[in-house]
């Protein structure tokens, strides 16, 4: 802060920029961007992070919403595009978009997390990244769309029926198993994310939308949904999506997205001077809403209460922020989420003790970042 | 509907596109866009429009944000923009956007409607466009920023203040006064909108945001405050935002937007077909939450309640639905809103009774879609 000055800049001085069809960010934000980790030899697999550490609110606009393809983003003709609802139902159906756009909609303000989200804190040791590449695969939009139980009900769920196959459009048809219980519960053919059609990295025309439940069930591209009374066992059910215990027996299935949060100012990189700063970041969790969200700034031996930002929304993302005085000591900042149903983010150690040291998914452990008497801000473990 | 059928278009037999920094909308939905409105000799005045008739939920996508600017936008170097707060407090103050982000945020989901929206419906005769380019002067974001409240009480407020002059640094120095009541309540100096920075043409890099009151005060690129003990009687609260009535009296600092809806599904330009539709469309209010949105199909002889979507916010955009089988025959769709203070939106015969033909603002009647026997469907009054 400094006293009151006059300044005429140049930007007072000349017209400025007519108006636009569509608007982008400013050119001084060009460095807020998805950071892309994709393979060399398939640059269509691999994932882009939604960059959490430049963000504020809860909303992730489109643009910066997190990808994860497995063979890239295929750009779709909607006007040839179909879902088709077949297998144990008594009439096989194919829906055009031109159709869905005529059925009743219903809107989900909520988030999308990958599976393998966070999974770098497996690691032994703290991998040191800004928070968005290390959490950023979790994002948040509304979608709206139509129930998928609607669709169902058009096409008649034969008795047999106890799981869904859905598949994507894209060169590889990626496809996974649900339930058919959570297919008819709150499942969505998104057409529109955040107001507008869903953009083609996010599934344009439309996608499933699976509220709570992690990313890869979100199928992007939609375009089939196979009834069975099995699920399909498919690569991305079992040799991904799958995890060994220490007792030797096997996760699978795990679909629903444990409480979780992160706090992402402070965060790796950032550099603080002492005095006041907003502890800020995010609270999840695929079973509801966020009851509570406490902080920590001496490595989890106090805890106080973060402050909740309004709208607190089941399966979003939720902002919380608390005052924080930075003496000029040494600290560690950490958050700890609660959802409505009591689920407590675990402690990394708890997370690892239950887990083992060999898990890839479903990382939801209390992150730690070290503040030093320089004001540089690290990962840590405690 | 059709009957499913197999069908393996090219975009499943080829690698899609690889990842990207920044997406934006598929190339097929390059007509949704803002219809701009602006003066031929002066391209950087008017306005562009929200295509409200292509969107839907809630949020709207900032490329899709309606603009009002008065002398284009202006393109603002972050590092060389302040906020000063001056005139009647103890110590004038300059805030930096480095300042800005060391305070405590607060964000406010919420809509900012142009006073001038739906102006077109003052016409004695019902205007034939999308209802994009009649009410798509409204739009809805998360704006998160600082509550403004804080830097008052940095600067001191001297007990002799009672409004705020807030200008913009755009190249006419956009100015308005606001009563300091409001600018202590719950006025934000917003940074961002929907997560990350805000985009140039809403503000870049600081607004500031009058939850529930007309966009004019919504002043972006503001770069000074000042507190005064009168209105500065600025050109857009005299020239402009103020009108005569019938009774020689004028309106002036009519700060808060009114009770409204609007229907928009079915509107303007769409053609039906007999059968399931469903009114969809959105509700506002200046003064809080919308507690009741009613549907009529038949011209307002009888009404039934619409569906509101979750989540229901104050000073929000609210969409409503509400199921309807056409017949076939002709019918006139209307859509009528109560806000929790018992507010309702008025009729147009009644609106244009209290405040005359010569109305310009605020204009938040009953709006009326016609659907003739062929499915046509277009703007009248009842």
């Amino acid at each position: 802060m400094v006293e009151a000055s006059g300044d005429f800049p140049a930007w007072m001085r000349t017209p400025g920029s007519p108006f636009s069809n569509y608007g982008t960010p400013s050119k001084f934000e060009n460095q807020v961007i998805r950071r892309i980790g994709s393979n060399r030899l398939a640059p269509g697999n691999g994932v882009s992070w939604t960059p959490l550490e430049d963000l504020d609110g809860f909303i992730t606009p489109s643009g910066l919403h997190f990808e994860r393809h497995h063979n890239g983003a295929p750009e779709i003709d909607p006007a040839r595009h179909t879902l088709t609802i077949h297998g144990r139902v008594k009439q096989p159906l194919a829906f055009s978009v031109a159709d869905l756009l005529r059925y009743p909609m219903r809107s989900h303000l909520g988030f999308i997390e990958c599976g393998g989200n966070s999974n770098a804190g497996w690691h032994p040791e703290p991998i040191q990244r800004p928070v968005g590449s290390f959490h950023g695969m979790v994002s948040c939009s509304e979608w709206t769309g139509v129930l998928l139980s609607v669709l169902l009900d058009e096409a008649g769920v034969d008795a047999s029926a106890t799981w869904g196959v859905a598949e994507g459009a894209d060169a590889i048809a990626m496809n996974v198993s649900l339930p058919l219980a959570k297919l008819r519960d709150d499942c969505l053919v998104a057409l529109f994310q955040n107001g507008e059609r869903i953009r083609p990295e996010h599934g344009y025309p439309m996608r499933l939308i699976a509220p709570g439940w992690e990313g890869v069930l979100n199928v992007k591209w939609l375009h089939r949904l196979e009834l069975t009374d099995q699920p399909v066992m498919a690569r991305n059910e079992t040799a991904k999506y799958t995890e060994l215990q220490p007792d030797g027996r096997a996760r699978q299935f795990t679909f629903v997205i444990d409480t979780k949060s992160l706090v992402t100012s402070p965060s790796h990189g950032q550099r603080l001077e002492p005095g006041f700063h907003e502890i800020s970041g995010l609270a999840w969790s695929g079973r509801g809403r966020i009851r509570r969200v406490e902080v920590s700034a001496d490595g989890g031996k106090t805890w106080f209460d973060a402050a909740l930002q309004d709208p607190v929304l089941p399966r979003c993302l939720t902002r919380f922020r608390a005052p924080w005085n930075w003496s000029g000591k040494p600290a560690v900042v950490q958050s700890r989420a609660t959802d409505e149903t009591g689920q407590v983010q675990p402690a990394r150690r708890a997370l690892v003790a239950a887990r083992g040291q060999n898990g890839y998914f479903h990382y939801n452990a209390i992150v730690s970042w070290a503040i030093d008497e320089d004001g540089a801000v690290t990962h840590v473990y405690v």
